[in-house]
């Protein structure tokens, strides 16, 4: 039988044990935070030190820089073992909502941008209003409209819902693409009113220039090729930086061949006939500015006219004709080498000018006619 | 004074809080652990399940696979949070040398890949003979060459020192480059004898089309935008692909203009007057093999001569001709749109056809000249 002395001794033992212990587990745990985190910065500073996480920014002041950075992700997907080939999720996410794995990664890089994430379909009824009540409301400054919405997604259904919600708001959105053989991608700025939104015309794309029997099978995944995605992911950012801090020529749409290494750029205007009624809303009230604008002397006979509250100093050259955009429904507009349309639109179901269905309608049946396609 | 039945209900105590203490740290260890790793796949797998890591790189089995990856990393330098805005390190990073960061974050997201890294200088003597070595001896299979070297780094120094060891062992390499002013970069394809390389004629870059003067100052860090550099990085890696995987067209040049979002390419064949002995060496051997070659009958008149042995199918269209490129020290070559050359060589300090210095003295008299510009 253990006597008292014994006893303490054990009792003393295990005291340090466990004080070793719960050092180690705070030390665990300290390095851990410690690892993953920076503090929060008060004021970016310009400072030229390699500690100084916004030296190489700052560097380019005189180009603009963004004040502050909020980022608002809308996504229904989980984190798979088969994204780590291109998307910058690690395979310890595996399994966490995409939205909640990128603010968990990006908030570790960053601490100092705010993130509002939603972990759903936007194509749903509900979620649709309320991804459209965050659009209108949910800017920097609260209760503001955002400044740019990016569309970044894989299918017709969600890019047709923001294109429906962006309409109806009159808000400047960007659309992105890669193609199903993932050689080949696109990026688009749409401006409600004056440029052809997602419904004016039949999606552009790139011509493929490859023989895409060879390439797309029945039951086989989408590939993806993390390069393409890497390219078209840098045009789309870069054109929000030029858009957003206003330098350079931001592009209304820029293809990408891989195959060929072709670049084709053009820009096309709103369709009058456009199956989106507020679509034709937004035309209606571009055209009202348009005409209440201040005329602008010309100078030079050569010289082109400046729009003076074209303040991000874009120019929008239309290649394709009205005509030719009213005749999309059907046939093909005639677009620059090595643009092409994702698919022509039967001519039977073109509705007639003058009995546009509502747009809801509209959408619900041209995604029936896309997956009969 | 304590009994030793209070003494052992307290050595019990002690004894579950610091089993649960040892199971928590444990259970923390196997999280990080299991968190940071998956295993390593014995047979890269086509099925189609999200769960597999190589599903969608499978599904483009038909324009080839990689079958193996081998990487050899060279780089001198530390992770700084200043790199936080561009690159893939995290800041729990900073102070790691950046090919120790770079292999763990890689290895944790494909452990199936194999490395090699070297946290040293390659532009000093010895480092330079043990570089040269590993592109001679550290292909897949231990003892041959590397497939391609790439040039991804910011400073002439370091791409004299790749573009002298891959003429010396007509090793093919692409070499890649970001402006200082961050807006346009390039990715270039040199293959000994064959194409323009590093030394036979001043770098071309893409023409910046904007004030240098209000970008650049004394003292400040040089800018970089991650858009700039992922776009850069995504068309190098593109060729690569298209390189090793023998599809679509490998570019010999590839300019990227961010602000007009302009894509020049051309093609440079070697100067026969190139200051780099082992280039002019590579130029003799390759017009042997040319002129060795069994002819290729043509059939039509109209068709253009097939090189046989060109496997991957690219073609060299040279669009400057000897003249201009033996004219290019001094001289600026004429070149495409958009191309322009990084400086033009003082016609004095060029070396005559006849008495070519030893390449290890140009190397040295450029890099020598390049300071004093």
């Amino acid at each position: 039988m253990a006597t008292v002395e014994e006893l303490k001794l054990r009792v003393r033992e295990l005291e340090n044990e466990l004080i070793k212990c719960k050092q180690k587990q705070c030390a665990m745990e300290d390095a851990q935070s410690l690892e993953l985190h920076r503090p929060k910065i008060e004021k970016m500073s310009a400072e030229v030190v390699d500690s100084n996480p916004y030296s190489r920014l700052m560097a380019l002041k005189r180009m603009g820089i963004v004040d502050d950075y909020e980022l608002l992700l809308f996504d229904y997907d989980k984190v798979e073992l088969a994204n780590m080939n291109r998307l910058f999720f690690q395979p310890h996410q595996a399994g966490l909502s995409k939205v909640e794995a990128a603010e968990h990664t990006l908030r570790n890089i960053n601490p100092d941008v705010s993130f509002e994430t939603h972990n759903y379909n936007i194509t749903t009824m509900e979620n649709f209003t309320h991804f459209m009540d965050r659009i209108r409301h949910g800017g920097m400054e609260e209760g503001k409209p955002v400044d740019l919405v990016l569309s970044c997604v894989d299918n017709f259904e969600a890019r047709m819902a923001i294109n429906k919600a962006c309409n109806e708001l009159g808000q400047i959105w960007m659309e992105s693409g890669v193609s199903e053989n993932a050689v080949s991608g696109h990026i688009q700025l749409i401006i409600p009113g004056e440029t052809a939104c997602f419904a004016c015309a039949p999606p552009l794309v790139v011509a493929a220039n490859i023989d895409e029997k060879t390439l797309k099978r029945e039951g086989v995944c989408a590939a993806s090729l993390p390069t393409t995605m890497g390219v078209v992911a840098g045009i789309l950012v870069q054109n929000v930086l030029k858009y957003l801090l206003k330098f350079g020529t931001v592009s209304y749409y820029l293809g990408y061949n891989a195959m060929q290494d072709f670049f084709p750029t053009m820009a096309m205007k709103a369709n009058p006939q456009c199956n989106d009624r507020h679509c034709r809303e937004q035309q209606e009230e571009y055209k009202k500015r348009e005409a209440e604008r201040p005329k602008v002397e010309v100078v030079q006979e050569e010289e082109e006219v400046v729009h003076e509250d074209n303040e991000w100093g874009i120019e929008l050259v239309s290649e394709v004709t009205d005509a030719e955009l009213q005749a999309a429904t059907g046939d093909r507009p005639d677009l620059p080498e090595g643009i092409t349309v994702a698919y022509t639109i039967p001519a039977e179901s073109s509705p007639s000018g003058d009995t546009v269905e509502d747009t809801e309608q509209s959408l619900e049946e041209l995604m029936a006619r896309m997956k009969k396609l």
